[in-house]
């Protein structure tokens, strides 16, 4: 077993940071996106959207998309639960890891694709407007996020879970991305803290 | 139990495309997005996203973002299994209904919601460019669906799952978005026509 991936890119920090809490050690093996990597023959075979990380099965089975990669490893090891238990619980940490994925970690990257001056070779067309407008979404959503954290002291509620790891991923990328997180938002820099303190933060 | 739901948009489709499989009944409350109905303070209440679908459970707690709605009926009646069976095979269909979602519901949104005069009031700032850039990209995915499907009868692999009703959503939304079907995708033409003629496509 082993994941083909790399420390430029958030997803593939989605999934180091997932492992990292669950105990599971898997070698990873680095490729060099700005070198073209993810372009090759050899890569399209392992995985037709040409993208990290990949989960590479030891009879070559492999799984790619940062989610089902973690809840593959979720199956083969339920403890510590990190997608929630119950069915109402789960779907509440699915919940909030979609409004952080598809409202914040989108958003964050699209800003990033669309603005920095290293990805106009990657993403074709680079659109800056798109970029710009993307930058108050995902402000937008930090602000609502910010409020809901008043009451809870991690993002699905009182268990730390995968909607964490992807909020903090999220956040951690605005520094790139060039969008700075407003300091009115205490109760965000609050749990950013908290998490960031947490050994699987470093991953 | 209520889901709260529009006939106007992609996403609401896939839960009752999804329910119609699982043979539950569920009631539906509709709203009208080009009234602004998912502006006002007791939809943010019900979810601060402003999205719907919105499931409302008897005892009032709401569950929003579509996946997390059909998971959750999923884990209550589980069969017929949408999300497929075994650990690997489930990450299978996560892995496939994630890049239909991801790489080709979300372009054909985008090219939807940048391009069409009626969004403009919706969708602020509309980027005509990036409307347009993302047709490309939902074609390229299109055409590596067309050959993933010269071998498979449905999207995941031998059997009609949640990646089914995510590719045909996005696919007949390509209408709305004006953005053909190239004929040459004989597989795709094959595919569509078999899943349209479930009795669910018409839920």
């Amino acid at each position: 077993m082993k994941i083909i991936e790399t420390r430029q890119a958030p997803n593939p920090r989605r999934v180091r940071i997932f492992l990292a809490e669950k105990g599971i050690a898997v070698p990873f093996e680095e490729i060099d996106l700005m070198k073209g990597a993810l372009k090759t023959p050899e890569m399209t075979r392992l995985n037709p959207m040409q993208r990290v990380p990949i989960l590479v099965l030891d009879d070559g089975t492999t799984i790619s998309e940062t989610m089902a990669i973690c809840r593959y490893f979720e199956e083969i090891k339920p403890e510590p639960a990190l997608f929630g238990h119950s069915a109402i619980g789960r779907a509440n940490v699915e919940m909030w890891n979609r409004r952080m994925e598809l409202g914040l970690l989108t958003h964050v990257s699209q800003a990033f694709r669309h603005t920095h001056p290293a990805m106009a070779h990657l993403e074709v067309p680079q659109v800056k407007e798109w970029g710009e407008a993307n930058k108050q979404k995902a402000l937008d959503v930090l602000a609502m996020l910010d409020h809901e954290l008043a009451g809870n002291q991690f993002v699905a509620g009182d268990a730390y879970t995968v909607a964490d790891i992807t909020t903090l991923v999220a956040i951690d990328f605005m520094r790139p991305a060039r969008i700075p997180v407003p300091d009115a938002l205490a109760n965000v820099k609050r749990w950013q803290a908290e998490v960031s303190a947490r050994p699987s933060a470093k991953a």
